[in-house]
């Protein structure tokens, strides 16, 4: 089976964990229940379960021989060729307070390495994907190819994280405020959204801390595919998760590289 | 003039403006032009400028005898009964970075205070309104009203701020992070899309520094509008801009306050 028929079955996993989730999105603002003393009602971990049960249940009737890791249920067929890596909300503090820049990531490994990944915003309408050689945008204002915008130089990059407070008070946090203090400008709470945005060529730089493999496997095949580079701090591979480092060139990626190590 | 007529005319200068801005909104996506070396441009600058140039000439053409007070071309008719104050980008570095986050504010002062204001995030096709008495959401998924949340307890509240570094290194920043630590959650990277997630009952807090009038002054009539309360961190009016408080409920308004000024 070749990427591209993946291609659209991912599409039909991001479609229907779309359809399970988006009811649960403002779900405060939709019901206007605002009720105090209502019974306890957690919508982000009801989506995030609606979700990722919809996707297991596609993916195991369709490649019952396919291993499966997910946020919500685990891990199973671990050692199998292909290995599906999903996180139904990504992004779950945005979820939670109404803003629409979490996403449904769908990854998938062949023999453990990321051969294709989508990120779908199901609110927006919009899905990023690529399969490490070339990427694509599409949304309610068209369909574009992704490419990175190639700045070399930190002064002139626009870096995002998640949060700060992901990088703890110790070394991390050293090591982040160097780069941070040398790019042009940090843009905070981004989650996937952010790495997205540097396929696009709208972020240069893209920093985080403690991730699991599930927030960065789909991403690497949208980054990688838009031309830009994905790592962990130490240069490793990010598909194991961890500290990881995201820029749109070779160039700005190594300067990163080397005030994070430094 | 009644409120409403004014609505009329304000959805019309949301509409222009919108026009003008969108088209620079993720230009390096859209234009796919990410030569090193092109020739520099600012298109949050030019966007601006661009859409707040719109709306003052369709306010000067239909109410010469108003004031406007704008963040790109500075104040006309200042002592006028009614007064303007437009935003046309509040969040420019999230507009910067490719984030859907960012809006235009439009606010009305009658007699100094906040009368009419409105959030229009043309990207997403969506507007937050008020008067002070109601407020109003319009956006792709329909219409509803807005009402805040009346949680009680800073430990449930969700929290939002655009980013932690607005409030320096010394009391203010105490103050904030009291406030911060006895929240349940805290989300960056928010600007005025945060108050009207507040004002839709999915964020219970906002708390920032240092905002100018056209910062806030649109988002009161909001925020009053759908219930909540928003004043500076000592109880005063929001409408001079400064450091800001926001909140769903007057109890949630008192315990912050309490902490901020603790």
């Amino acid at each position: 089976m070749s990427v591209v028929d993946f291609a659209r079955f991912v599409d039909e996993l991001a479609t229907q964990s779309g359809q399970a989730i988006l009811p649960f999105f403002r779900a405060a603002f939709i019901t206007e229940d605002k009720a105090v003393g209502a019974k306890p009602f957690d919508p982000v971990t009801e989506a995030d379960r609606a979700g990722e049960a919809v996707m297991r249940q596609l993916i195991s009737r369709t490649f019952p021989s396919h291993g499966i890791l997910g946020e919500e249920f685990g891990t199973e067929g671990e050692g199998a060729e292909y290995v599906w890596v999903l996180d139904p909300i990504d992004g779950t503090r945005g979820f939670i307070a109404g803003l629409p820049l979490w996403g449904t990531l769908i990854g998938l490994t062949r023999g453990g390495t990321p051969c294709y990944g989508l990120m779908h915003q199901p609110f927006l309408g919009e899905r990023f994907s690529g399969d490490g050689q070339t990427a694509q945008y599409r949304g309610p204002h068209g369909t574009r190819r992704l490419l990175t915008r190639r700045r070399s130089s930190l002064s002139e990059a626009i870096a995002a994280t998640t949060d700060p407070r992901l990088f703890g008070e110790g070394r991390e946090r050293e090591a982040y405020g160097r780069v941070e203090a040398a790019t042009r400008l940090t843009r905070f709470g981004t989650d996937c959204y952010a790495y997205c945005m540097l396929a696009a060529g709208q972020i240069d730089l893209v920093i985080e801390a403690g991730l699991k493999p599930y927030d960065i496997v789909a991403l690497i095949p949208i980054v990688e595919g838009a031309g830009g580079v994905v790592t962990t701090w130490d240069g490793g591979p990010a598909s194991g998760g961890g500290n990881i480092v995201a820029a749109g060139s070779k160039r700005l990626h190594e300067a990163a590289l080397k005030l994070l190590n430094g």
